[in-house]
């Protein structure tokens, strides 16, 4: 939310309606930790004023742990449009309905899992990735034929037209197995962020810094979304990333090497040096 | 469990073992309700004492009322066999892990259900159906990919060959879809039933009944499970069926017209007083 207030994508009216799951409103957590809610606008950025904004993070994927690598210029960083599918069927006994009288929503669901999948893969932007992370049968029982499933879709890449063909295809293969298999779909959106591409300045600066430092590096687009995203809207933008341990973030499991910390915070320092001096 | 307690398949041990959702055994709700739990040995019926067994009861399935026909001549009971499949991957972060990185639970446990619809529909058995009734992902966010996937499915069939030939392709199929996509499988068997041939006798009383009367009636294999097939163990049994609306059963939603239960109890009597004089 900090990132938000100084782009001035926050407003007065989210201090009230956001809230933690004890109900506790944002307003009122700023003012428990002795901030002042009525100076949020004055903390807004005014655009051009910010020379760059370099943030250093851990990857929280595998592919520079993978590829040995210690650092990663990040290139763009992708964002999610997510979408909840509800697909309504007919709920029957499991013994008593013959497979071809069946209106299964579970099954319809499973297809649309798996064409996100395919669609994908199949995209020509080879860093789109689509992932079903929720869904939910109702009514749930053994002996039950599913008579509804709800399935959210996470669909991400750093190019806004990729990531949109992907979901207006995914929408498309949903439509068709829901008509083929005798099912009702509903669509809701439940996210629809832009990609940011970083400034050309701040990533040479980092790529520049690894390289005079001796480290290897490579490029890389952020699939997790980060502060830089946000602060894109009023200043040119730029990440590096240390490997994370199998991937792993928001987790105890997660962990990034002492000299690979030390790696990252040295490229942050020189490329910090170098766009001060550009 | 009257029926099992007819049967002689309900032990001792069970009156205390099993209870309702407030923990209330079955032992107490007996001697609540004025019985006797000690008499449980004596209510067993003597195999050969029972010349016949015979149940009315609504169908819980469409195929009665899609025929427009009113009574079912029941020639079989099919019974289940269930299984919870257990499905490990790697959970991560769905923007931070590339498509060719992943090992997702919920793409190996969509293959699994519509793999358990196709085999259903491939068997040589018209009556063989399967159902992927009850299925739970973790942890269970938008942006995260699925580590583990658990579901249930329940296969059936009149016939125990067939049926056990389904569950067999179906767990090799899903240890394929495991293997190829780096997945761990564990299965475990909840419950496995033997299907029941009505007897010959009580068939053919149904079916002279039903046509003495001038009823329309279709044989039908029960895909449910009742009394019948646990007496099947002590006494020669048959059932007839009514339709029910829409298929639909323990539900408010539940049907049958008045004119269609007097047509079900004219059959049972007149197939029950076929039956003395044989």
């Amino acid at each position: 939310m900090g990132s938000r207030a100084l782009a001035g994508a926050l407003s007065e009216a989210q201090l009230d309606s956001l809230a933690d799951r004890e109900g506790t409103t944002l307003r009122e957590a700023l003012v428990a930790y002795g901030l002042e809610p009525a100076l949020l606008p004055a903390a807004r950025i005014a655009p051009g004023s910010v020379h760059a904004f370099l943030e250093l993070h851990i990857e929280q994927g595998p592919v520079l742990e993978r590829a040995g690598v210690p650092i990663g210029v990040v290139t763009g960083i992708a964002a999610p449009h997510d979408v909840r599918l509800t697909v309504r069927g007919t709920a029957g006994h499991a013994g008593a309905t013959p497979m071809s009288h069946r209106r299964d929503a579970l099954l319809g669901a499973a297809e649309i899992a798996l064409a996100a999948e395919r669609l994908a893969n199949a995209s020509p932007s080879t860093s789109v990735v689509a992932t079903t992370g929720v869904l939910h049968v109702h009514p749930g029982a053994v002996n039950v034929i599913p008579g509804e499933v709800v399935l959210e879709v996470d669909v991400r890449d750093r190019e806004l037209g990729a990531r949109e063909r992907v979901v207006a295809e995914l929408l498309s293969a949903a439509r068709e197995t829901c008509d083929r298999r005798g099912l009702e779909l509903s669509v809701a959106t439940l996210v629809e962020d832009r990609p940011v591409t970083c400034a050309p300045a701040v990533v040479e600066a980092v790529r520049g810094a690894a390289e005079a430092a001796g480290f290897a590096a490579m490029d890389l687009v952020s699939g997790a979304f980060h502060d830089a995203m946000i602060l894109a809207a009023v200043a040119p933008v730029g990440m590096l990333f240390v490997p994370s341990r199998n991937g792993i973030s928001h987790h105890p499991a997660e962990h990034t090497d002492p000299e690979q910390l030390d790696a990252g915070v040295a490229v942050l320092t020189a490329a910090l040096a170098r766009l001060a001096s550009s």
